[in-house]
């Protein structure tokens, strides 16, 4: 390592991530979280938000493709979607690739964030907010959902982990909540979301969020990939009422992907099944896992990546 | 990060992984290499060999049930078997519960590391290297297998990665190699091996060894999986003239787990034939990789883990 | 920096020093501390106790020279010596070289610690734990001082800095404690302490011990040197209730640096003197220092370097 | 440490000082050398050039008083005052308190810096650009010498030290280059110059500077200070024709303090004085080196800190 700047991220208690940095493009603190943006050599630009690395320029198609298109290749047909979090709005344009969608609908708390991904994160959004089929609203996503009783074809949901015993993103993890996401979603519709990453030697954050969720819905099923510029496996998840979406029927993704003419770059239809294939040891922590996370009592991931419960006192 | 010991890796060229360590066990030099081993609260022991890590113990089933499995389960009744490295015996451990197995030679060239982790490491030999089926060769494995002419059901190859120009593996990982390891291979023989990372931002490591293993067999399969004690995707392949190992017919797998007992704590059979889907980025590097490696001109790895091809001036 | 094994040392809150370690010869934690010895490219062996580097082998001299012989050669014939922590023995190799001393009390609570040091710190002691004139005593410095009423005519007090609140060495940082002292002196008697880094950038340690010891001292001197090894400027002292320790009579220095033939490497008469005159911002930081350390109150050093007051709750 | 920015100085190639970036200000590259400028908790903004920490604004008026004033007192009546290098302006900040001072050119390679400095810096220059006594000079101080005969009554050298075989700066630190800086003093006039960390475990970079210097002048002292900031001890030097100037007349600098009504902070006339004082170690180094710095053989500092001698080859 030569003389320099570098980013610190505790991925584990015991384990740092050290990132060298070519140039810090954008740094500060909105009302509700610390930003970092800044290149590297190997991952181009680089998110960073309250202490975990968000996304990066090189492999962001690789995140964005595994949250956003199992959901919406589950739907037939979806025309709405709601997004929850996504600030940089590259989920957004992933959604719009879809043709057959209406209406996007993004909402996020972070309005000082998104101006930060206007600004300086073309690669992400690539136009996706300019879009006419987008309805950007700056607001906190729960309070949204409880005021206005518009129903979605697909809701994603894309949030930073709740990591923080202060962070006012774990009564976005709750059973409450997703009952309310639930209550958004139209006949025959499916909920998709980030998961929390996936780290047996060290913490159960993804068997808590999946274990909530299945609280919430009646078919829920975990995929995960790994994601480079995380340096980690990243749990996903797609829940659902009305049928389960890793039921594939042969050629269906393959045909819905052609369909659509979606240009991927990492998914195939039969990678795409192949993610929802776990190895034994996170099936077992998944089925073994008992702790729901509610409002009373809603879970939390401390600074190293421990999931723990507590009451919030925002 | 608290005062203490750490240890860095360097995984890539602008990425530093650095540990925390709560204990050296042992470290020093062999002939041919630095080691070092240590005591960490998330992986427990950590054992690093010439700038990389190699393996823990608490994820290190995940990387040997995920490199030895998948060949002999390709095999319908694997008898005799060679391990090509595999120092501290884990690898020899988990072919060794191949009821099967009649006779599993392990060569290594480093006799000093066999020794640190007879020593120090019996959570990963536990016990193979007292099994009367084992035979524990000291050699180059080249050089073993030139003056031998016995054969084997399944070969498999766990290497340390070729780094550095004046690495004498480089020479283990050319055509000619590969070709003299199937002229070892019993007919319906496989060969499995350890092939590399995968991080297709920074270097193109596994498509390199893929495209070399397939100038010399018929049928070369890789798969990858996610290794949490790397913080990386890994890279295997499974390589035959006699059949495609990964055609797997519907329930094989499933059965020879059952009939041979194996107690597997990450692989299931759905998740063994999952592995071998690939994304359709690592798919399209594979295919256009066009670097073989050969004695004249082996690849390496440069310790930023590019890989790079020069004449081997020992 | 390469990969490998590394120490980090939180010199203030903002900036770390990365030592890169050869090998560790022990490590471990004593019924009172933490313990790190290892081996570096540049200092030679490097002892941490309790998140502080203590000493290298490379410029050990240079801080117990300055520890030392400034209160030795400040008293005319220095036949009883004291000598309050010091586990290493290289205070007492420097205290014996003074050939009027007759009996070296040595005072360390830590014998494990003394251990250590006797089996891997040859190039502190020197055999001085062999020379006849020792006497070395494990126990708490406060309670034998308190139990012994025998008077010495130099006290060395060699002290780890009083970090953390449940630190037992606060109590050794005391009004209380330095009157203690005094009262252990024989006439004309004087005494020498390591006081503390100096960094006034970031904190007042050394001016918060300074104005302690002058409510127990009617003398009180600060000099201080620069540790290579430790990256600091350290504080030391000089109390006494009989003389002026730093108005040195013109050539007394010499002399008796000649007469006792004394073997230095970093200290000339010259630079002894010198090392009293302070420069004006610590000058009048310890002038305006107004922090007394008290039994009732006594200081203690934040992990990262910050002085402050509170109640002592063993 | 938490999560976030750091910035890596190699202060040694074994030890490494890694400091908390609150904030980076600017960074860039300009046509001469890489510049970071960012902000500290403990230091306040920190300025980088290629590889060293330079200045740290709670600091840097240790390191200008240190600098500027002794070869500034030690001259009865500076009125011409040239300053080699000090791009941020705060070496001429401390000239320009000499109320005797008449003209003080500041030359200095790096316009690009000086901007910098201009915009970001106003702590350190507070002003001084715009004295009407300064003239600042954007070119290579060699050339400038060479083409200029005017004469100066105090010459200071503010450089950043030499590193790496190709740094043009080299050829600022040879016999040649003192020997053209003293034939620009007037009769009486007197050299002031940075000289260089002092690490004797390490390294000679200082007594090398010293050595050289002694080839091109009668009287050359040397002196020393700890600098916070630097975590390091500095050697610098003055060297006169005409006179001793560590040759101290009882009471002179105090009195010339006192008639310049200077306002310092970190300086008195004995401090000024002791600081001429140095340790036996360090004496017994400079009178021991024999390399001396030439145009055919000018020495230069490894990135690392060490001293070495090889032709400079543009």
């Amino acid at each position: 390592m030569d003389y320099g700047m570098y980013f610190f991220e505790h991925i584990t208690p015991y384990e740092t991530l050290v990132r060298r940095m070519e140039r810090v493009i954008a740094s500060g603190r909105t009302q509700y979280q610390d930003y970092f943006l800044f290149e590297t050599k190997g991952f181009g630009k680089v998110l960073v938000l309250d202490k975990d690395v968000q996304s990066t320029e090189k492999d962001e198609y690789i995140y964005h493709e595994t949250l956003v298109h199992p959901a919406m290749l589950a739907h037939p047909d979806p025309r709405r979607v709601l997004i929850v979090g996504g600030g940089e709005g590259a989920t957004l344009r992933e959604v719009l690739r879809h043709p057959s969608v209406e209406r996007a609908v993004m909402v996020d708390i972070d309005g000082e964030l998104v101006e930060v991904a206007k600004a300086h994160m073309p690669e992400w959004h690539q136009g996706a907010f300019e879009d006419p089929r987008t309805v950007l609203v700056i607001e906190d996503a729960r309070a949204y959902l409880e005021r206005h009783e518009d129903t979605y074809d697909v809701i994603l949901i894309d949030l930073t982990d709740p990591v923080g015993e202060d962070n006012p993103a774990r009564l976005l993890y709750t059973v409450e909540f997703y009952r309310l996401v639930k209550s958004r979603l139209n006949p025959g519709g499916v909920m998709g979301m980030q998961a929390g990453m996936v780290m047996l030697t060290h913490h159960r954050v993804h068997p808590v969020v999946h274990r909530t969720v299945r609280e919430a819905f009646r078919y829920v099923r975990s995929y995960k990939n790994h994601i480079p510029g995380f340096f980690l496996n990243f749990g996903f998840l797609l829940a659902s009422d009305a049928f389960d979406p890793a039921a594939f029927s042969e050629g269906v993704i393959e045909a819905r992907i052609r369909e659509r003419n979606l240009p991927l770059r990492h998914l195939t239809s039969r990678y795409l099944e192949a993610m929802f294939v776990l190895p034994k040891d996170l099936e077992e922590a998944i089925a073994e896992e008992t702790l729901v996370s509610t409002d009373q009592n809603p879970f939390y991931v401390t600074p190293e990546g421990e999931a723990r419960q507590a009451p919030y006192r925002g």
